[in-house]
C-alpha cells in the first residue's frame, strides 16, 4: 500500500526494473505492510539465524523477564522494511538501517511495517533514499528507526522520457 | 570466544542463567563467531523473511548491479549480533541495533562476526550493555553498527558470592 504526501517531490527512481508503467517515488510517500508471525516463523527464523534465545521459545523464560509471552526475533520483525522496499524495488541495496525496539513482538499479533520515504537523491543511474521505518501494533510503534537504501533508476525511465 | 582488555572493569553480568561458573562480562570483552553462509541459509532466509530481492536468487540481476555474484540478505548476517549475545547470555534483550552494510556478502564467504562490550551499567538486577558490533571478511569490515542489549544478572550470582 502507498500513501503519498501533497506536498511531495518527483524523482526518477523506478517501482520494478522491468515495467514499463513504472510509477515514481516522492518524499512523503510511505509504503506498508501487515504481517502476522507464527510460531513456524519463529522456529524456522531460529533455525537459519541460529538464534534460539530462550524469550523465544521457553513461555516461562520470557515471563521471567517481564513479557506476558515467548516474543518473536526482533530481526524477524524488523526484516519487514527490506521487504517493504525490495518487493516495491526490485534490486535495490541496502546501505544502513537503525533499529529501536520499544515493545515486544508475540506470536499471532498483527504487525504493521510501515517505511515512508524522507530524502531522495540522485547518483548517477541510482537514486539514493533516506526512509523513516517503523513497526506498529494497534497503533504503539514497536520497533522504529531509519533506513537507507539505493534504489534502480534504470535506463527504461530515459527511454520513457525520451520517446 | 572471548578475548578480554586487561584495563576491563568487572561488572555482575553473568553469562548464563544457571551456569554455576558464570563468568563477567567486562567493558573491552569481545565476543566472536564466524560463519559461512550457504545458499541454502539465503533460501531459507528468504522464505521465513518473505525478502526475496533479486540480488539474492540472480546472477545477472546482481552483476547488472555491480555485484560479483548474488548476495546474502544483509539482515541475515547481522543476526549474527544477537547470536552472538544471546549465545553468552541467554535471556538478553535486544535494545537497539545501528547496521552500516560497507561490503557485499557473497554465499561461501567466512564471515566473523564480533561484539564488543563498549558500557556496562547496572539497572536494578540486569546490566544495560552498550556493545560495538561488526563484521569482517578477510580482516575488511562488511557491516558496523552499535546495539544495546539488557542482559541478564540473576539471583545466581548472589547466591554464588554468598556462599
Amino acid at each position: 500500500m502507498l500513501t503519498r504526501n501533497l506536498l511531495s517531490v518527483n524523482v526518477p527512481c523506478l517501482r520494478g526494473f522491468s515495467s514499463a508503467a513504472a510509477s515514481f517515488l516522492r518524499t512523503g510517500d510511505k509504503l506498508k505492510l501487515s504481517r502476522i508471525f507464527t510460531s513456524e516463523d519463529v522456529l524456522e527464523y531460529s533455525k537459519v539465524s541460529h538464534d534460539s534465545n530462550p524469550l523465544h521459545f521457553d513461555s516461562e523464560s520470557a515471563r521471567n523477564a517481564g513479557f506476558e509471552d515467548r516474543l518473536v526475533h526482533g530481526m524477524l520483525v524488523a526484516a519487514l522494511f527490506p521487504k517493504i522496499i525490495s518487493s516495491h524495488f526490485p534490486g535495490a541495496i541496502y546501505v544502513s538501517q537503525s533499529l529501536h525496539f520499544r515493545l515486544p513482538v508475540y506470536i499471532g499479533e498483527e504487525i504493521v511495517g510501515e517505511v515512508e520515504a524522507t530524502n531522495i537523491r540522485e547518483q548517477k543511474n541510482r537514486c539514493l533514499v533516506k526512509f523513516k521505518t517503523a513497526c506498529f501494533k494497534n497503533g504503539a510503534i514497536v520497533i522504529d528507526g531509519e533506513a537507507m537504501a539505493i534504489l534502480p533508476a534504470p535506463a527504461v525511465e530515459q527511454a520513457n522520457t525520451s520517446a
